[in-house]
């Protein structure tokens, strides 16, 4: 039986923080400045039931990739909830061994259990190898994401 | 000063789920059949702090558009919330008025003044005349958007 999908606790933030800094690697997690802000968005997501950040582990608590899943009710698909996925990163140094295939398909599981009916993400466009990544997944690249910053 | 924007109650939900199923236009929303799944979701997205469907209204109540919002905390962008829109529907014989305009523009103000730092949404690609709208409201067709029904 697959193991359950591991959760980020406060233990992995340094090493999460630093992978969402776009860090090639990360030597000494402990280096690694979490500011008050970063720690209380760390606990928003863990106090929230939609949301989730799932982390790659080595087995020995090193941090080698990580996402957020947010599950999101709607009107529509007869009530069920999807699934958005954000903040994708795989460790630069271990790219190329199926660990992001690994972690992405940990968290499709996780949202078909979760009884959801669809999973989402973007890409930005200039990223060709991730969308051919999500394309194999079974990914269908049927829209265009817009962003806005405020 | 501008009304504050109208959240959806369980009166509108029969014009909501019509406009979600594509209903061109309602005449008599009280026909509309909504079902025990729809009902949870909208108590769902009703207790959720972090989401909320908004109507446009003539005034009378009557509903001539909807989107929703989801409020995701993230540990990037100095772990400031991202606001996610899904579910934009205008009413079909009310297109062309400047209401989509005036519903983004009230959904993007309400993603600022909570303190989001950034509003996002996707477009099936084959939307050309919508992914216009979206662009001359700021947004920038930056990522493509993936999706994987489960």
């Amino acid at each position: 039986m697959r193991p359950p999908p591991p959760v980020t606790t406060r233990l992995d933030l340094p090493a999460v923080v630093a992978l969402l800094a776009g860090e090639e690697t990360v030597v000494d997690a402990s280096t690694v400045h979490v500011d008050d802000a970063c720690v209380r968005a760390f606990d928003a997501i863990d106090a929230d039931r939609r949301n989730e950040m799932m982390v790659l582990d080595e087995g020995d608590g090193t941090v080698l990739g990580c996402l957020q899943l947010t599950y999101i009710p709607g009107l529509g698909r007869h009530g069920q909830e999807r699934a958005l996925i954000e903040a994708v990163r795989i460790r630069a140094d271990r790219r190329g061994a199926g660990l992001g295939r690994d972690l992405l398909t940990r968290a499709i599981d996780r949202a078909r259990e979760r009884g959801c009916t669809l999973v989402q993400l973007t890409s930005n466009k200039r990223r060709a190898e991730a969308h051919r990544f999500y394309a194999s997944l079974g990914f269908a690249r049927s829209h265009d994401g817009f962003k806005l910053s405020l």
